[in-house]
């Protein structure tokens, strides 16, 4: 629904109102089995290793955040967008516990994975419990006024994009398994696995605030860029030994032979013996501290780091063009536009 | 919605329907990766071991045709209510995927179990998947002309049924670390996975064919007392013999110390020697053939088999008292009661 008021958003305040409905979400009335919805709040950070309530913090928030300011963008009133913004980090939270659970990862926002406090098959069943948490919270938005339409339009699409996600999943899991991957297939991995959720805030938020149907690719659009330029820029700081968001070791993910934006091209540049060691490192079972850095020195002389900033500055400017033909404005467009600077840079 | 035709619902056509309708939900245009929908197909029996196209035929339908008895018994049109039966059949199809992982179940209807085709992490985020495009299928509703607040009903009960399925889990999961349960507490693990689902099949047939608010519940606690009381049928056939409806080798829930209906009445019975020699069978790692055969003996003479027959009646008659309550009527109110008088005996 739209609103006059233009003011700028205090996100700040808002995202309290966020993690608040989350936590609510995950503490039903008859909250039993406990240690069932402990695991939940665990996973979210409304609980501690032992699973009592303690208020954690936990993630940045990157796709509630998205979603309440291509809200007001749309000229609406972004606190009616608060579950929607909630339900974006439930699903987002649904796949990070099961993602440890597939990668065998020992920890998450620097605390224990889920699995390893209560081992993979009640985590697991967490997961699952979150995903299904987040469509009631989505579907509550009926009840502070916004279109029955909408509402079904919007958890149609909270699925569609859902499955996106696993279909990005899949392809990152098989990549795995593969000697090689090209630049092209990398993107298609990408695009689902980070790109789906963050265009789906933004046309969710979009949506709520009463943006025109016409222009709700766009925003999608506009977030589907802003999550491809974030993957790319957190591949490159993972190798070039930046602060990883991800709070990653330097070169993480050359010594678990991911098949990150640098290694990807690297397998498509690399010529003669550097290509031929460069697959031998990455068909092994590890990397010792000696490849790694060689693998690095690799990928600096072929310059992929300039080539990576080069891919950002590309996916930003796309973005930007998107924002652009959607019909956002006023303060919390300009926000948007912070947001994703500061996301890329 | 209401139609005035109250013919017996064919009822074997519909089901093939439902079972296409799994099949394109599944098949997206753009299916790719095309692994992963063709694993998604494997699940519902559309696709075989090597994932190539095939009509397996897959699981016994129960929930979709409880859905669909339930709309005609309501008045409704059933052919309208295939997504939403589809979309109980997926709900369910994704929980086996995830509770094979869980269990390290070798098989499910009698193939291997998709983990063991695609390796557990594919086959988790499959089991996700599945789950996100039974969604998909029922807010479709809404283009077959049903009301959007009663679709945005079906898809939130759907979702808060689905969280109380994995409370299920949770509880089935957990009681497998104990020394004993209760049988209160097998009853409240029972009624969430396996009452909570069938209750809601046939919340959302009554819904879908335009049942009044006021007696929803009604056939919601029908098709939870007939879950229930297929369950314990179910225990008492994995015990003495009988053919078991899922499939299993004979005692095979003896064999596997499962908290099955004659485990934990068994506990609570047994006095003496007996009591001392169960929990020690119960708290090994493996059970020998003549300790099941014991454990078999035992049950027989407290008189567990009886008592558990006894059981499934009143289930059936607490079932049948809540379909009278409802405003069920007509041929398939008769289905409704001959379908259930068949499950549980």
């Amino acid at each position: 629904m739209k609103t006059e008021m233009r003011a700028a958003v205090d996100i700040g305040a808002l995202l309290r109102l966020v993690r608040e409905e989350m936590r609510c979400a995950l503490s039903p009335e008859d909250g039993e089995p406990a240690e069932f919805y402990a695991a939940m709040q665990y996973a979210v950070g409304w609980a501690d290793e032992q699973l009592r309530p303690a208020d954690i913090g936990g993630g940045k928030l990157f796709r509630p955040r998205l979603c309440l300011l291509s809200c007001a963008a749309a000229g609406g009133d972004s606190s009616i967008a608060v579950p929607a913004a909630a339900a974006t980090e439930l699903l987002h939270s649904f796949t990070l516990v099961h993602d440890d659970i597939q990668d065998g990862s020992l920890q998450r926002h620097h605390r224990p994975a889920m699995w390893r406090l209560i081992g993979m098959p009640l985590a697991l069943n967490a997961g699952d419990a979150i995903y299904a948490t987040s469509h009631v919270v989505l579907a509550s938005l009926a009840r502070r006024g916004v279109e029955h339409a909408l509402v079904l339009q919007a958890l149609e699409q909270f699925d569609l994009c859902a499955r996106r996600l696993c279909e990005g999943q899949h392809l990152d899991i098989s990549y795995e398994r593969r000697e090689s991957v090209s630049y092209a297939e990398y993107q298609a991995m990408i695009e689902r696995k980070t790109g789906a959720l963050m265009g789906f805030a933004c046309y969710l938020g979009a949506l709520v605030g009463g943006a025109d149907q016409s222009v709700l690719e766009q925003y999608r659009r506009f977030g589907e860029h802003i999550g491809a330029g974030y993957q790319i820029h957190d591949d490159l700081a993972s190798v070039w030994h930046e602060a990883s968001s991800t709070g990653k070791r330097p070169m993480e993910d050359i010594y678990s032979r991911k098949k990150s934006y640098p290694a990807v091209r690297a397998f498509e540049s690399a010529t003669g013996d550097a290509a031929a060691r460069l697959r031998e490192i990455y068909a092994g079972t590890s990397v010792c501290d000696e490849d790694a850095l060689w693998v690095r020195e690799l990928m600096t002389e072929l310059g992929l780091r300039e080539e990576g900033r080069a891919r950002v500055r590309q996916c930003m400017g796309a973005a930007l063009d998107a924002l652009s033909a959607s019909d956002a404005s006023g303060p919390a467009e300009a926000q948007l536009r912070e947001f994703a600077e500061a996301l890329l840079s």
